[in-house]
């Protein structure tokens, strides 16, 4: 089968494999949709990060580049292991992307996602969305139900906006202010105006401040406006809760300032060096600044908020292309991109 | 009366002043002893920083430079104001060095310590605890019984200390990591220490060293050790908690990196420059990252912590002096100082 692997840096193929073999507990899935994300930008760009450097395969996959890619993805089910019962052949699902020890401190206190030992299943080896097959094992399997298959890519990062939230503590009738309206700043706003709680991204892209008003109540760019002084307006002495969702500088800046005393900021960005960070705006207001990372018992719920259309996909999809455009049309695409995309999905079945 | 005056960079002086008057509702101090803090020394080098600059009196008290120094102070009741029965002349005291607006969204939420008007006593003006008389209001006055005046001098560091432990949601049984063995540093050991946590301290002073082993588990040299790795000797996979005592990059690094995933750290730290974060290590760990800054709450504990004998500050007390020697052998002792001071009181009354 076809599959993209990253054999280094800007050095991503389609290589024929071999297709995953099923095994007793598992689910073999045929590949849907699979969306590129910003990690994977990262590793085309500056990588290995999350996928294990060539001498030193990962301890729980055992694998080392070349690496299959892809961690959003749907499919459907192609063939059910021995003893999974409770999902039928042709049902739609989506995979949480985990490789996970079951022994660390942190797995046994239920943060799976905080395993010590964790690899991500289209970074860390273990297969991924960029390719016609997977096989996973049956507890990261969630089924979608009605949702179609393209949306259903984006059940992956609307499990990690959910998760900041939650992470943030949000409550109907707070405010909240997003930095950067990417796709997660993007997901993010769609989740709280759910919740019940008004929105303020920042952005400073033409393209992204358009799509933004789509789902914000308010989008201001820090170019245009003082965001403190408008955040101050709008609220009762700032926001009550923050995102950083750009991984940069004066975004969390911005958010630091633009948040009332004893708020919180959710850190949902990954960041490519050092932040520098004023800590006395984090501590002569008391503020609480929380790391979020991708999302543990997360998949069911975000399920349930697009079943329940609580959050439309559909206009978070902005291209599709086959497995052979994933450089020229996919990465290139999103490196060059002036705000114009927001998720790119990749068919990587048969042309 | 006699008074320690900043009056710019380098240039504190004793100048003599009228005495304050009392006021309905406020109480007249005769000051015993006052500590001299690292914000004073941060102000003395690099000032002004919370006092106001002066062109811009503070939006309180009205002041500016000149103002009257000292914010750790311990004194005797001299006269009641009109109305205040609940105290009487001759009882020890300490302050609670804050001017607020009442007013503002986090003083009308009870956080009167992060009112955005805030001003200090001993910075922003309204006398200070480095002279001879002060008048604050009865809200402020917390009588310390029969706790010596000296040590009583410490309420408002320990409290400093309380406040960010309470940050920390630290428990009987955690292990908690801490960051710098100056004052702040091991009047945090010693509050966790009472309530049952095991505390790690790191520090490179062999003076701190030798203190910190008097107070703490264990301790620490990064330079010796890694330690990351001792701390995961210690601990079932890292600190609960850790406290950044120092405003020092690597410090808050080595703290980030020996909490457990999910774990807590309070900034206690005071920062002259952006610090620089690998907000990886916060991401990827779900770590809190929680400012804490000075107290509310928390004097009423931190004495009834020392009368029950929880911690005992004597230790704490290095060096005492007189008014006319707070530069030379407070403030450049303390900038001279290898780690053998930890809190120099100086006494203001009559030579």
């Amino acid at each position: 089968m076809r599959s993209a692997r990253f054999h280094g840096v800007r050095d991503i193929r389609i290589d024929d494999v071999a297709e995953p073999e099923l095994r007793p507990g598992a689910v073999k899935i045929a590949v849907a949709w699979c969306g590129i994300c910003g990690t994977d930008l990262h590793e085309y760009l500056e990588g290995p990060i999350f996928i294990p450097p060539s001498n030193s395969p990962h301890p729980l996959t055992g694998e080392a580049p070349p690496v299959t890619l892809g961690h959003e993805f749907s499919g459907t089910v192609e063939a059910l292991g021995e003893g999974v019962t409770d999902l039928a052949v042709g049902d739609g699902v989506v995979v949480e992307p985990y490789v996970v020890c079951d022994t660390c401190p942190p797995c046994r206190a239920g943060n799976y996602h905080l395993c010590t030992n964790i690899g991500v299943v289209g970074l860390a080896g273990g297969g991924g969305g960029l390719s016609e097959k997977i096989v996973v094992d049956r507890r990261w399997v969630h089924p979608v139900g009605d949702i179609p298959l393209d949306q259903a890519a984006l059940i992956e990062p609307l499990s990690v906006a959910r998760h900041a939230v939650v992470r943030s503590g949000a409550t109907r009738g707070a405010t909240a202010v997003i930095g950067g309206a990417g796709p997660i700043g993007l997901l993010v706003a769609a989740v709280l105006a759910d919740l019940g709680v008004t929105t303020i991204i920042t952005e400073i892209s033409a393209a992204r401040k358009n799509r933004a008003r789509t789902i914000a109540d308010h989008v201001l760019d820090p170019t245009e406006v003082d965001v403190r002084a408008r955040v101050l307006e709008l609220t009762d002495g700032g926001a009550d809760i923050g995102f950083e969702c750009a991984g940069v500088d004066a975004v969390m800046d911005q958010v630091l300032d633009a948040v009332r005393p004893a708020g919180v900021v959710v850190n949902v960005a990954i960041w490519g060096k050092p932040a520098a960070i004023d800590m006395q705006k984090l501590v002569v207001k008391e503020i609480d600044l929380r790391g979020s990372f991708a999302y543990a018992h997360d998949h069911a719920e975000a399920i349930a908020l697009v079943q329940r259309h609580g959050v439309d996909l559909s206009p978070f999809i902005t291209s599709r292309i086959g497995l052979e455009q994933l450089v020229t049309h996919g990465l290139t695409a999103l490196l060059d991109d002036a705000g114009t995309e927001v998720k790119i999905l990749v068919h990587p079945g048969s042309p």
